[in-house]
Formats: C-alpha cells, sequence, structure tokens
C-alpha cells in the first residue's frame, strides 16, 4: 500500500529529513534500499526474536538525536531509556538490560553529559533494567550537534506472550492505552519557534507493566502491540494493518487528544494522528477478549485511560479509514513527507 | 593507575577529541563520569554477559564515526560489523545476531547509503551472524557528517570459555595474533593529508574463528582477550594490567610492526603502540598452555603470525613496561590526548 504514492526517483537520490519521520518515506527506505539488501523481513518489528541456547532473546535498537534535549516531560536520556524499553515491551518482552552508545561531539559541557547519564541512569533504575556495557565515540566540533545516544535493549519473552505486528486478525478491537500526541507537540513548543505558549508534557514513560499486566490477563489474544512513536498513530496503525494483511477503521471521536494538543495542533495544521508518542500503545486485541484487556489495562497507571477506538476488519489489506463525526469516512494514510525533525 | 597524570580540571570541563580516543582520557571519562553515574563495574569491559533465562547473552555495542567511510582494506559498514563481532568474541562468544543503527545526515546520496548497508550485510554474512533489527534516524544538514552507525551485538557464550580482563595472572604469557599499526595508519593515509603515499590497507577483520580455535584448544587456560582498537596495544595492555591487577612486561622487538607502518609511524612522530588495530588480538595465556594456544591460532588465518611478545608480572599494578633492544625498560603509557580522531 505504502507504493501508491511514490516519489518521483529525482527527488529521492539523496537522503532527506522526511526518510526520518516515520512515515511513508521511512517505510519506502525501509523496504527498498536497508531491508532489500539485508534481507530480512524481521526489520519492520519493533524487536527481533532470537533463539539462543533455549532462551528466546528480544533485541532491539534505537538512536535518538531529539531537539532540544530537555524539553517539559523529560529529556534525551529518559527518552532513549524508555524508547527502547517499550520496543521490547511491543514484542512482549521483559526488559532485562541495555547496551548505551553516545556519539559526542566535542564541545559539549561536560557537566551536560553528566546530567543525560544520570538521567539515564535513573530511569533505566526505575524500569528495572540495567545498563550493563556500552561505548563513546567523539566527533570534531560541528559533526554532531551535542549528544547522540543509541540504547539497544534485550529482554525475555513473558510466559504466554504472542504479540506480532503479523497477527491482527478482522473483528479484533483497536485499543489505545492513553491520549495521542502530547510528546510531538512538547518538542515544538520547547523549541520557542510557535509563537505561542502552550502548557503540554511529553508522555514519555515505560509500559513495559503495561504490556506485562496485559499478557498476563489474556495471553495470545493480545494479537499486536505498537508504540506510536514517530509517525503518530496513523503510522503505527497502517504499519500493522500492512503487515497483518487487514483494514483498520476507527472512530474519530474515540480518539483522545488532549484539548492543548489539539488547540496546537489546529494553529500548526499538524493531524494529531501524525504526531509523535513516547508513552501510549495501540493493540489489536480479540473480541473476545476486549474487556479483559481493558480492565487489566486501566490496572496500570500507564493504562488507566485506555479505550476502545476501532476495530480491524477484512480490508484492503493495508487501508486505514476513520469515521468522522457526520458519520463520513476518510483514509488514515501514513505521515508523507516530515513534519517535525528530530523529534526522538 | 589512570590519574597517575590527571588534566587539570579546567581542561576537561568540556568533551575533547582526546575523550574518544581510547586512551587515558576516555579511560578517566568513563570512570570518573559515565561509569560512575551508572554504577556498573562491568563497563570496561568489551562486552557484558547477561543470564536471561538458562542462557549466558553475551552482549556489546559500538559507534562507528570513522573519516573517510571508504579506506584501503573496507569501508565503515564492514568495519561496524567487525567492530561488534570482534567485541563479542574478546569474551569468549560465538556471534548470532546484530542490530544495526542509523544516524544520518540529510542530503547523503541514498547510491552510498545502499553501498554502505550492502557492505554491512556482506560483513554480517561472511561472520555468519544475522542483522535482524535496526534504526534509521535523519539528522538536518550540518548535524552529522554523512553516516554514523551503531552496531550491537548479541552472542552464545563458547562452551568452556572464560575470557576476562580481570584474569590476567602473574606468569601468564602476552600473545599478540598479528601485527599491529595497520589500521590507524590507512585511515591517515587514506585521508590524503600526510604528504606521502603509503601501501597499508587497514587489517579489519572478523576475530571470532581464531577466539573459537583458541577455546577450543586450551578452554579456561585463555585468561583474557582485548583487541587493541582505539588506543592501540598500549592501552589495550594497560587496560587488562588494571583490570587484573597485574604488571605487563613486553619485549619491544618482538612485538610485530610492519616495515610501511613502522615508516610512517616514524614520519609521523606517531608510536606504533598507539595506532588503532581493527584485526588482532592480545591474549594473556596460563604458561602452560602456551605452546598449545599459538598452535591453535596459527591453525586459523586470521592468527598465522601469532606471536608471544611479553608476560604477565606481580607489578606494580597496572604497570606495562617494554624492554628495549639495549635492554633498558621503559614505560609504557595509555594514550594520553588524541592521536587520530575518528579513526573507528
Amino acid at each position: 500500500m505504502r507504493a501508491s504514492c511514490p516519489l518521483p526517483r529525482a527527488e529521492t537520490e539523496r537522503v532527506l529529513l522526511g526518510h526520518g519521520s516515520g512515515g511513508q518515506l521511512t517505510a519506502e527506505l525501509l523496504d527498498e534500499l536497508i531491508v532489500a539488501e539485508l534481507g530480512d523481513g524481521e526489520a519492520l518489528q519493533d524487536a527481533a526474536i532470537v533463539e539462543l541456547g533455549s532462551t528466546s532473546v528480544v533485541f532491539s535498537t534505537d538512536s535518538f538525536v531529539v531537539t532540544p534535549r530537555l524539553f517539559p516531560g523529560g529529556d534525551i536520556g529518559k527518552l532513549a531509556v524508555h524508547g527502547t524499553v517499550n520496543d521490547l515491551a511491543m514484542r512482549g518482552a521483559r526488559p532485562v538490560a541495555l547496551a548505551l552508545a553516545y556519539v559526542l561531539e566535542e564541545g559539549l559541557p561536560l557537566a551536560e553529559l553528566r546530567a543525560v547519564t544520570a538521567s539515564v541512569a535513573a530511569a533505566a533504575s526505575a524500569c528495572g533494567v540495567r545498563v550493563v556495557t556500552g561505548d563513546t565515540k567523539v566527533v570534531d566540533r560541528g559533526a554532531a550537534d551535542g549528544i547522540y545516544i543509541t540504547t539497544t535493549g534485550i529482554g525475555a519473552r513473558l510466559p504466554g506472550a504472542g504479540p506480532s505486528a503479523t497477527r491482527g486478525a478482522p473483528g479484533d478491537v483497536v485499543i489505545v492505552s492513553g491520549p495521542i500526541g502530547a510528546h510531538g507537540t512538547a518538542i515544538l513548543c520547547a523549541r520557542g519557534d510557535l509563537g505561542f505558549e502552550a502548557d503540554i508534557r511529553s508522555d514519555t514513560r515505560p509500559l513495559h507493566d503495561l504490556v506485562a499486566a496485559m499478557i498476563a490477563a489474556c495471553g495470545r489474544d493480545i494479537h499486536a502491540l505498537r508504540d506510536p512513536t514517530r509517525g503518530g498513530l496513523a503510522s503505527a496503525l497502517n504499519e500493522l494493518a500492512s503487515a497483518s494483511g487487514v483494514g483498520i477503521e476507527i472512530v474519530d471521536a474515540r480518539v483522545p487528544v488532549p484539548v492543548p494538543v489539539a488547540a496546537a495542533c489546529d494553529l500548526l495544521g499538524l493531524d494529531p494522528l501524525h504526531v509523535a508518542n513516547e508513552g501510549c500503545l495501540v493493540a489489536l486485541v480479540a473480541a473476545t477478549a476486549a474487556e479483559c484487556t481493558l480492565a487489566a489495562m486501566r490496572s496500570v497507571p500507564a493504562g488507566a485511560q485506555s479505550r476502545i477506538i476501532g476495530r480491524v476488519t477484512e480490508g484492503p489489506a493495508g487501508r486505514v479509514t476513520a469515521r468522522t463525526l457526520v458519520g463520513a469516512s476518510r483514509i488514515v494514510d501514513m505521515l508523507v513527507g516530515e513534519q517535525l525533525p528530530r523529534i526522538c
């Protein structure tokens, strides 16, 4: 479905900011170049599962280049821990250990490096994971922007867990664990170039306890999980619909968008469905397990505001639609191009 | 021992290129800031060992920022695979899977990204490891220099393996697997700012088969392994001596330095012991197993030129010395400051 609106080749001969958006250009870069060269279909999952001895190791990596590095609700260190912890959780894993790689720009104040490292340590400790290994490189002034962090995590699959982007099935309910759009709008506000002030904090938060509660209650009825980071909820739903070969229909009015987020998006001409999140998840769940799952999710702070926003349909495969207030239906596309560079 | 020549605080308030050298400043940054905040003594090993279920998972991460990205003998993609494969091998692991994270600069030609990715794929395939997951971020033009790659690997410990930086013991022999200094001098030559031409190729190469042969033959008599990358053989020996609380004495004339490397180092005023390597290892091995180890190493192409270059002494702990041709003894320090920025 992603090739429905391919950009002319001439425009894609160089890396564009949009290739990092998490939207359609990112998907094309992955499909047509990176996965094509590496030849591994697992690459589109948030995390891979590797059999090692008698253990299923869940394994995920993410680089963080967010600017500014300090923003309401978090900082690059916290984000780097939560992002990788959440990618492990989306494959049904209990996160166990992290590796931490820094690329530092010459001239970065050591005090800032210490503060970021302390934030990594505090976030990891709060998640119950250990930072067990790492690497530090320094590049010359002007060859990076302060600090880039790559965190890689390993975890053990929870007993009875089976979530995979490919397991969505017609009839499943679509559940989100909380309000959307806070992270992306918080970063925009923190950049101070909006022309207005808004009291929005990033939702960055670990989701592994939430996932553990869902799996413990409903096991393999939790078909697919995704944290809608770059590219927002729209891109996450499109990815799940494509990977599972199903359609997804959501109800616009059921999607929880906080008032300040909606106001900021209105002013900026953004669709909240395309704005990045760092503290909520979307789940495709067997309809028979919907109540069980919602109850489990609401028992955990990160899932207190969980709600059903739609359902999985027969298709067309990869098609995501939204029913509007007036009863019409519109297509929800992946983000095309770049909306907010360096959001995570 | 590293604090023997601390830099004045005022000079270290910002990140310096030397903090990425792999030498003394890197060690100070790790000890005094990063490990101090994260509180984990494992951080100075090349890789960590994480118990997951009934499996010992070996886990290592490395970022690659080398410039130029293409050089005689290799490129950034190949280096990124070999570097992490070798870090796993130094903890006695069979490498199994890699995660690949890109930070790309807006404007990078897609053709170059494709070439680097193909190089990653070919190197991984040649090492028998799969790239199973990844991430791609794009930063604005000028906020990175082309491509930075972080590879993270997981592997399974080889049966009977016990190498650890802490296990060196007085009486051990010190073995290197091949000539030193090629990678660093090859990179310098490739930058074309030497004022002379030299026919030197990087030694970048995977070492896991070499390690497997050593462990299969001599098991836990292989006390410690290190690949002397940034900071060179001198820094690797200093790290092993410090971690094991022993002294190390090498014989200058026994250290294999290829003639073109020695000539380039002479002209540039570099000590080959401080120049980075990407395709050899140094081992501390029980003296009783020296012959067995050498035979095993020489049976593998990567170890064909293995030789004993010294021995482990009672100390002083952390002291590395070299016996010179005239019979004198000099102290071999870690690299202080920065010799060759962005060497890997």
